[in-house]
């Protein structure tokens, strides 16, 4: 069973700032912006979610655990730390794909993202607790097999970015459009995605897909737990097994 | 004429440090990835550069203007503030592209990105002085046309996640193909492209190229100048002319 | 009634790190601690603690409400991105100079400060949720009056500095001898105090000592509830009505 | 010959801020204002120029070789990623008192620091750079004798906070008031001070008058230079040779 909980972080009115009263030169904006996401990894992450960057002024966070009352606390620290403010849209669904659709509406309806007027909305509501089961989160964790010794050492260093880059591109989409699952690059030759609950073979068969539209290696280890570091540490446990043994699929299959 | 300045921040030894003794937590690890991408973009971009996170192990900043010192300085800073240390490579050359392959060999030629041994390294050469001219730096700022009337306030975050990410990856393919320029994501619907010297066919090749490829309409706003500082703003300018007037290709084209 | 948790947060060893191999920059130093200790304020501070710089090396927290897995979070998120390491002594007493007391044995227990075996210990036990209540905490927060007007708009900004640190000396000592409070200054002309439960009358006996030893004038608002955060913002609310109303104490008394 | 550049960093209107419209926790103002020390501390600090956080709402900075430019830099780049502003006064003269006050004084002469419409001041003048000499910076680095053993694993955290402190205080004082030097307290138990050329005699009686009045036994390194890196850096090797040789005053005396 799948119970995810996912927030969609969205700066408020955010393109409209960054050009008024004239355009802000980029190094601050991409200092702030990885600042701010920072923090909410922070909050989140030792809450026991995760946030990941996406376009940074649209940011998804897996937030199982996290109650309204976290999320108005790091809206108003927010507020009080930065020159910009944040709604909030919280989704949950059998699915992540169908949590998000549900977190995305909650702002959705509330406004433009580019409406002056449309600040720090808290829409939706988190898991009760009684609806919470120890097994609502379910992560997958991929990385490229050998990616270092195939690309970092070998090719330029915007050569792999981009081998890298369709690879991921090839795999989020086949999850998304698939299975239901969302997945996010997260650093070096990593993609964590948030997933429902699905076997061996569909792994295997995400995998090869990426072989045969984006020639590259993937393996997968994958978790699930009542929570996001609970699922997500296991994956990473699990992928540990994939490079200790040579496989390409571990762990909760 | 182009005169790039490219700088190849790798952190050392990277992969295997997240995993030993045992994986380690990934919200920690995303916000200290962050927070030293932060650190970075504000060292250099108080110094006229700018830097791009890239893979976040490996990162890839404009630094016409910043010196071997420098360099040495922020290696130094983060050696004093972060559990990891960077190798830093610097190339040069008429083309980004070139410049980069250039800055990627001095890493290279030293060793492994996960070589325990590797550290620090500090190779390359900036530019002289007297090599630097007004028009070093050539900068394209890319966004995508009513992003968020078509795409965020329509689509559920992902779905728009998806859309602006396949824009991006056809963009930045032919960008650095055909072109010899580097295009990165830096948040929203925009990208940021070091690139050589183009003219106005080029920029309307390439916009066609992605409309054709992903469906995408973009515009630009061209900037150079003797940092990357300087042709960004400029280039930021330039794209508001566009938005101002409706049109697809402004600035020093 | 007061029943204060304190936490004392000690980094591991941290003078000889300074100094090896060789001295490292004054500036890489003081980034690094005010970054951590910024951290430590954000985790404990959305947790509804307080956290007070101190000494730096030695920072004082006012954690009810943090259990043991808290603490552990907060010390593995700073070995997963700091190059230091901090120990962790909770105390727990009537009195918060008691649990403070308390709180630095359990370090010093373990070995000392500079002793580069001790890393990382946590000590000590938070209050259990059944010895917790509604006034556990108890916070005074005062000013100076009309510090702007008599110091920052006429003195130059060290003579400033020099009065506003006597007047705070004076409060500190006069607070921990003689009523077994903990006054921290946290900033421009304001000084934040965990304290046993008092009456007006010590308050005015605080201020006429202050007044008489180091020839300053203060206010004080006073709040009390289940966390630090709930007795501070009462406080602050208290020493806005002495604003308004031209008192000099005002609020749980 | 001393020759100091000192900054006197001033929020705009602060102290209005964290109360309007109703007070701001104060963890996220702690957080905030640590992190925007850090900022400018990571900003000057790699232009070799030390900034101390003092009251944190006014900060003071040893800044030569820092040019107007970048001055007007480091507060376009806190207008764009905080929810606050500085004000900026440069101030030079042959000691460092003579040239806060300088500082200080381009400040209050443009308005109030509580004054809502006096926002941003850029005031006062840098050195030229044919004004600068080699040793128109000396720093004095102050530590306790064995602090850690004495103080740390002896008593409770506060006790030996306010004992250092006390220490502290004594020696801030004595050098302001009868040798025109600035000294900060920089954590652990450090203190810098930016001083004029002094000889060991006086150094002497600076460590005399400290243990005399607050019975704490202080050592001293002493380094000059053309910035404070420059000079901070001389005076840390100084004063690691008192520890080896059980000295009291080492360096550029």
């Amino acid at each position: 069973m799948t119970n995810a909980q996912i927030t969609l972080v969205q700066l408020d009115n955010y393109g409209p700032w960054t050009v008024t009263p004239e355009p802000r030169r980029e190094a601050d904006l991409q200092t702030m912006q990885s600042r701010l996401f920072a923090d909410l990894s922070q909050f989140f992450g030792t809450r026991d979610g995760y946030v990941f960057f996406t376009r940074f002024d649209n940011m998804i966070a897996v937030t199982n655990g996290a109650d309204l009352e976290d999320h108005a606390r790091v809206q108003e620290s927010i507020r009080n730390r930065y020159p910009v403010t944040v709604s909030l849209g919280i989704g949950t669904g059998a699915s992540p794909t169908d949590a998000l659709v549900d977190a995305t509406a909650h702002l959705q309806a509330a406004g433009s993202a580019q409406d002056a007027e449309r600040r720090e909305v808290l829409g939706g509501q988190p898991l009760a607790d009684d609806e919470r089961a120890d097994d609502d989160v379910h992560i997958a964790h991929f990385d490229v097999n050998d990616a270092t010794g195939k690309y970092t050492d070998e090719l330029d260093a915007f050569s792999t970015f981009v081998r890298i880059e369709q690879g991921y591109a090839s795999l989020m989409r086949v999850l998304h459009d698939e299975y239901g699952g969302l997945g996010f690059f997260v650093g070096g030759d990593n993609v964590v995605a948030i997933v429902p609950e699905l076997d061996r073979a569909a792994y295997e068969a995400v995998i090869e897909h990426v072989r045969a539209e984006a020639d590259m290696s993937l393996k997968v280890g994958v978790g699930s737990g009542h929570t996001a570091t609970d699922a997500g540490l296991a994956a990473k446990h699990a992928l540990e097994r994939c490079r200790e043994d040579g496989t390409i699929v571990e762990g909760d299959v």
